[in-house]
């Protein structure tokens, strides 16, 4: 039987707006000694799309609002990085002491607006999300159609912390070629009992199976599944809850 | 570069109470042609692990308590069904048409306390979660490094729901030798910036992972998992968040 096998793409080098992005993870497979297959799903760390796409901002060029200044006082954080979580958010969904949830402009709920200093290139730099992954997941994935002449899924991934549970874990953020979610609802289990409410979000659990090869540190940033069965139509935004049917937010 | 590798386990039978679950898998690795080698992970659903434990029951013996069938009207709900969940909770987290939220004696906040109906082995029977899942893998694991003489990892998962997000994803419930969550507080990314809060719910990963491989309908309870690197000593009960400090409970 076929293994779902996941690889780390290795070797990419350190990434900056407009760096041809399909190209360089493609030569990091062929470094594999593979290349695309149909079906493969590329998975990328939002960040390194995020920089290509330029969505990089210096701490010591914003100016804190009031707003920013008095929600950074609360909660001990720096009120620059305050100011962009709200020019990124459209409502604050949680305050605590070193803690910001909010909804972004994607309907993504995630702390801090998913605007990140780590791994951002520089200790004054934030990183903020793709202003529309599901869009860069899809030109990812044109390009690699493009040079490959096969049909593969894109994922744009990030690692979000969850209530209940500690530990974050990858979410995709954006997809493209991809199915994100799997319905088995009106189907029958074997003994004839309607599965209710049954929808898997196959499309995060990619985005989860992919960070096993990538870990934090060692900074490997795309991988490629191979063997999943999962190509479709899907996009991240069509699994997004709607705000009046969610109790939690 | 090896990859991770996902195996789905053909050829469980149906389970009941008492069967030899972990030779039931081991004679499933076989037929793959494979054996289990050191650093391998078995994910196994719930289902199956409750059903060996016996953790099923007749919901035509049930007798519906005055809050049961309380609840049972306010949701359009099977009284009984809501009965066992009762059972089962230590509280009530949410309450909608047709959802039920609740806390499990575990910790595990979650859709009917992971009561479920479907793949129960008849319509008017439900089956429960283990009650105590960290134990039963720690049991199973302790099968497998008997039968094969190598260390491995088992991982128990089961499918729920979260806030935000239409679509549910598999998590773990319990585990024996491995990692449950990958710490990288106070380490510090290339440019000396410390990643603060910053943890991964591995355990979850590996359950999401395996899923990949298992779909609802096709009853392929079990997955194996090689490649991964996450052997330890985790618990899924680590991994649970203090109620005191948990901002959506």
């Amino acid at each position: 039987m076929t293994p779902v096998s996941i690889y780390p793409v290795p070797g990419l080098p350190e990434i900056g707006r407009g760096a041809p992005l399909a190209t360089l993870i493609l030569d990091g497979v062929k470094r594999l000694g593979m290349s695309l297959e149909a079906g493969d799903v590329v998975v990328i760390t939002q960040k390194v799309v995020s920089k290509v796409e330029g969505r990089v901002r210096r701490l010591d060029a914003v100016q804190p609002s009031e707003r920013a200044r008095e929600i950074a006082s609360r909660i001990a954080y720096d009120p620059r990085h305050v100011e962009v979580i709200l020019w990124e958010s459209v409502r604050i969904v949680r305050e605590a002491p070193r803690v910001l949830i909010t909804e972004t402009r994607h309907g993504f709920v995630c702390a801090n607006a998913g605007v990140d200093r780590s791994n951002s290139g520089g200790v004054e730099l934030v990183v903020l999300l793709p202003e529309r992954p599901d869009e860069s997941a899809r030109q990812l994935r044109e390009a690699f159609v493009a040079a490959s002449g096969v049909q593969v899924g894109v994922v744009i991934s990030d690692s979000f912390g969850r209530p209940w549970r500690e530990g974050q874990v990858n979410v995709a953020i954006g997809a493209a070629g991809v199915t994100a979610l799997r319905d088995y609802r009106g189907k029958r289990d074997p003994d004839g009992y309607e599965l209710q409410g049954t929808e898997l979000g196959v499309v995060d659990e990619l985005a989860s199976a992919a960070e096993l090869v990538m870990g934090k540190l060692d900074r490997v940033p795309i991988a490629l599944i191979r063997g999943a069965s999962v190509s479709g139509e899907g996009r991240v935004r069509d699994l997004l809850r709607d705000p009046a049917t969610d109790l939690f937010r």
